[in-house]
């Protein structure tokens, strides 16, 4: 299997993930919010690579390859914890997506939303 | 195209996010550390519905099927900032993970970690 | 100036912090996104010590001086921030407090949130 | 009592957030990770107003009553459970405080700190 965005699918991340926790006898450790701790924790460690930073700052990390590897392993952390989260609640994360993003379509019509940063709430 | 776990690859789901941003032209706004503030708070509404509750509790609201589908939903929106970083900056998730396992599998050996709760800083 | 509990006014408080960073000539860093960014990155610390542990794991780490001194600097990270902010945006944070638990009384009224976990949504 | 900044210590906030939840009974749901849940959870609440606007924008967010307090609202929620959380493990947030702050005024030297916003391990 080769696993990079242009073929992996969710249903095979979700497996290599069930496999290492499966592995290692998770299950019982791994209820839901703990798992949801899992995902907030490591999405702080992402966050904090910006903490402080300027804009101008980030968009540097993101050319100097070392940084840019730290970042994306934070990125890494949170993705498992979602995926097994998904897994073990039995959640398709794509039909989520999709059904998501047909939802706020309807939130955030192209004409109101268009090149403005104004929450659904905020649009007249 | 069916976005479902099974068949959907990641890049199509990096391409659905990157059309309904595109219409919007909402580049400008999709800076790292604003994508970033978007998982985290995300992340955060997933959590807040296990907030105060017990094991058991938290066990029924994944039978019942519309608390499920909130739970749900607060994963998607996790899920597209996820992907929107990604996309915006080149990062591909499936590798990261697939990386990210392996290095785990270093720091977890199974016949340390299996049936433990413990950090990998804790593993003696 | 004695800072403990029983003494120390919030006020007190503020001014240590804000003479650490007036100090540092950190002001032009200090703005209100960033400082939310330290507040829940530090928030994430404090609840990673938690993460996958048991109840009864947790009130062990509570009765562990080393371990209860970690989880206090966490929370200490935590009020840095909290004040900081308050600090620099003039917000009174002991009356925001009053106000808050006056208002939070009706919104939980003793007769149907004593004993509950319920949200105050679902209170019938 | 005057629950104001200049003359409340932290000892009388600790007082009336106890009250609060003794009223209600809440000690059997206030486990420490459960009111670190409710320290992120507020936390990101807080972060959420400042989501994909600039510094300017949140500028004029101080400067509009309404806005402001809905701001110091979620402040006071942070602040309540962190309150909560040292009150019930008998956790003096005034002397960690001060700890911390004589911490990072060795971490932080002025000489190498001041007008930096580089971590202590980016400090050469």
């Amino acid at each position: 299997m080769n696993f990079v965005d242009s073929k992996a699918s969710i249903e095979d991340l979700k497996r290599i993930v069930k496999e290492f926790c499966d592995d290692r006898d998770w299950d019982q450790y791994h209820n839901a919010k703990d798992l949801a701790i899992g995902i907030i924790t490591e999405s702080s460690e992402l966050l904090e690579h910006f903490r402080f930073k300027s804009e101008k700052e980030i968009e540097e990390m993101f050319k100097d390859a070392r940084k840019k590897s730290e970042i994306s392993e934070e990125m890494a952390d949170v993705f498992y914890f979602l995926l097994r989260l998904a897994q073990k609640y039995d959640i398709d994360l794509s039909s989520e997506l999709n059904k998501k993003i047909a939802h706020n379509e309807k939130k955030y019509p192209i004409e109101k939303s268009r090149g403005s940063n104004k929450k659904y709430t905020e649009l007249l």
